[in-house]
């Protein structure tokens, strides 16, 4: 496998104009038609080599570019110029705009937000094809009890029924609330009144809703470099500017990223087990964090998506950041897509109880509210110690398809691939030395039918590099078969 | 009934002026503690007699302060000082923020747009309450048939029910965009592609798509007057500016409106049966709004909420906007909150080809898609026929309670309220002399426990007046029991 390094991402003044250079060459020969529409722009190392600059800097330009709908990005097949823009052209932004998050005229009849949204989909789309090992983010799904919760459903009379077909509260329903807030007491250790949980469907509206009603256009957010692209998108999707902020052992390094970015005004955060690369974020990080948020008046977004998936036994679980003493400026995300299902789009933000009825009232005119039956059901299925039981099954089927992934993947790459083990999580990470290319194993893996997402893919400056492998959604065969596949790759 | 008669709004340079001067001494009172928090608003008609200028000057001027945040309206209560600025203090907004809508510093530490989000509640709150004669939007519930619906459910397999459960396309369900895009087809003479077809979460978060896809902060919307506040909410907090228009027998007078109104990017409008008034947009004012459209490359928002429920033979039944020649610039919003039932959250949305990949985009960074059962089993319930059935049912069932509500209310009110009948719809309107007091009514109303909401409360500058009366969703009993209020009322 070949090892490039490029020179570190550098922030002096004048390596800040050559970007700024760079940026506007490319941009003028897009304007200009130069580079028509549909182009694929040059490899960037090559293109690096042609001007005579670090591959950094053609990296930076390019990712402005990105971010103002100039290029496309097709995922594993280079950066093309935009399609958009032979047909309606693009005005020179004024320069007010250039100091504006890509904010550039809207081709399509879009609104220059709505650009912004559409524009995400060069940076990340979820993926459409069915989950296939090692897919990220899939839960097991196939031995859902689909049966007790139908029976769960059944139960509810007609009157019910009709009762829960009306117009609802945009908050949640009443039951699901104190279901919601007991268990995060139980299992997180997470005092709040059930008045604080709002219910949502699923994390990304958590974070949609949280973007919308405290972010403005042009504030910037810390977030972890690298960090799960459906957040960012959602933030830039708003306007926002995501600030990438380096992980060490102990997590998002929150001095070095005030330091760098002292305007930002959030953070989003995966403290329990971060996304993607698995580290725990400890005790002397965590109350820094907060100290940040209560310095800066900022808010800590904690993004718990699967704190629920740490095995072992409850005594030694770590309790969520929103836990802790001088919490109050967090806001807690939770979702039922990795501890149920993701077809279910059932999730909850919890929020300080002077911001819940704007959230309520965001819910209300961004779709109204949740299905009313789910709402119901999963209340009972949680009140009645289903969500618990399935939990621990689900922890023990979790480790045990963690150890197959581990063993079968150290055997068929001669090896090659000894995975660390962890105590918690939905996936591994391999890692490799920094700025290694990590795409060419992982278009090999999925011509061989594997999913084996690199993890530059998840970065935005960072230059660490490897594969992450998600194992909790597939049976043994298919995990024993994927590494096989994994592993005969990487062992040559 | 006590009716008064106000100045007719105006628009001349000169009135503009004074009612600016209005709006800049009221600000100023509450920004320097004249007026403290808390402090409620006297009465317009007694404040606009002590400043000597007309009502409408002075409605407009707490308008203007109500969407800043400065006041807050309490229903039927008057309007308040708002109590966050007690606190943090609202900063003078530069000349620029003043020529933007609503844009002034967040309290309680919401963003601005946060800030327009939290407002709307001050004009428009979901009702809470259960459902009860003669609410608004209510469609018939107690006898949906849920035993069809769940056995729909239960014939798919194991495996089917988890291929559902995992995350899916955020455009929506294939078989449900196939069922709709016939279904439409069928029933309210639309040809689209399956692929138009955009699975929301009832027509709310259309409109949220729409809006955040298609509108800048500042762009105008032209709206009817009177219309429904859901919408004009939505708009609102996405901080575009809803310009009202007044309505006559042939709908939406959009040469009056593209007239004042030339920077509008966008008309939202309920063509078939408009919301509240029930007028029909006649065919040379469709293609008057169409025209309008392609002349100012605007899009017309088609809200189809109750295009369903005409009465009579299904040749006479006028077709959608939509399906007119001409129509490429018109999104249709569909909902099965009214043709189902609202628990259920589902909807759709109609859009040109060339939008469908920022309207998916915009789902999956939103909220990532709808609930995979429910899709899957509305998909079957349309396609065997069932939302047919049930249709044919409400539209008699309808047609029998309107009849009901007309009759016993003639009679409890000694001919006083002969409501005219309509041959569609879910609501009726008494309509009484503009700028009567409606409100009056309408508390002794919800005192003795019936709703009968004003048609002021749907207006904007509209001088109409008048009860609204939603008889869809209620049995022969509370229909009898609550016109035997009404009539008590308006008989005296």
């Amino acid at each position: 496998m070949s090892v490039a390094r490029a020179n570190p991402p550098s922030a002096t003044p004048s390596s800040a104009t050559l970007r700024q250079q760079v940026y506007a060459q490319l941009r003028s020969a897009i304007e200009q038609g130069r580079w028509p529409a549909g182009m694929r722009l040059p490899p960037s190392r090559a293109h690096a080599g042609l001007l005579g600059v670090s591959r950094n800097t053609v990296l930076w330009a390019v990712q402005r570019l990105l971010a103002e709908g100039y290029v496309q990005a097709r995922v594993g097949d280079g950066t093309y110029v935009a399609q958009a823009l032979a047909k309606h052209g693009v005005g020179a932004p004024s320069n007010a705009q250039l100091h504006a998050p890509a904010l550039v005229a809207p081709p399509r009849g879009l609104s220059r937000r709505g650009q912004l949204v559409a524009d995400t989909a060069a940076r990340w789309r979820p993926p459409l094809v069915a989950a296939r090992a090692f897919r990220m983010g899939a839960p097991e799904v196939a031995s859902f009890p689909f049966a007790v919760w139908d029976r769960l459903a059944r139960q509810a009379s007609q009157a019910q029924r009709a009762a829960r077909a009306h117009y609802l509260d945009p908050a949640g329903d009443p039951d699901l609330r104190q279901a919601v807030a007991q268990w995060l007491w139980a299992s997180r250790g997470i005092r709040c009144d059930a008045a604080q949980v709002v219910v949502c469907s699923g994390s990304q509206q958590g974070i949609d809703l949280i973007a919308r009603l405290l972010l403005d256009v042009g504030e910037e957010v810390l977030v972890e470099d690298p960090c799960y692209p459906g957040i960012r998108a959602s933030l830039l999707g708003h306007g926002a500017l995501a600030r990438p902020v380096p992980l060490d052992a102990s997590g998002l390094c929150i001095a070095q990223g005030a330091a760098q970015w002292p305007a930002a005004r959030m953070a989003v955060v995966t403290p329990t087990h971060q996304f993607p690369t698995g580290v725990r974020m400890d005790l002397p990080r965590r109350q820094a964090l907060l100290q940040w948020a209560r310095d800066h008046d900022a808010w800590v977004v904690e993004d718990d998506y699967d704190g629920e998936f740490q095995y072992g036994n409850a005594a030694q679980r770590v309790p969520a950041l929103c836990s802790l003493p001088g919490s109050e400026r967090v806001l807690y995300v939770g979702t039922f897509s990795k501890t149920l299902h993701p077809g279910m789009r059932l999730g909850f933000v919890v929020v300080p109880p002077a911001l819940v009825e704007a959230f309520a009232m965001a819910r209300a005119i961004t779709d109204r509210h949740a299905p009313g039956d789910a709402q119901a059901v999963l209340a009972r299925f949680i009140a009645e110690g289903h969500l618990l039981r399935h939990l621990r099954r689900m922890r023990e089927l979790y480790l045990h398809r963690q150890q197959l992934l581990i063993g079968t993947l150290a055997d068929a790459s001669d090896g090659h691939w000894q995975l660390p083990a962890s105590d918690r999580g939905m996936h591994l990470l391999h890692e490799v030395p920094t700025d290694t290319d990590d795409e060419p194993l992982a278009r090999s893996a999925q011509a061989a039918g594997v999913m084996l997402v690199p993890l530059s893919r998840y970065a935005i400056h960072s230059p660490r590099r490897g594969w992450l492998l998600g194992y909790a959604g597939y049976g043994d065969e298919e995990i024993r078969a994927a590494a096989r596949v994994v592993g005969a790759l990487a062992g040559r």
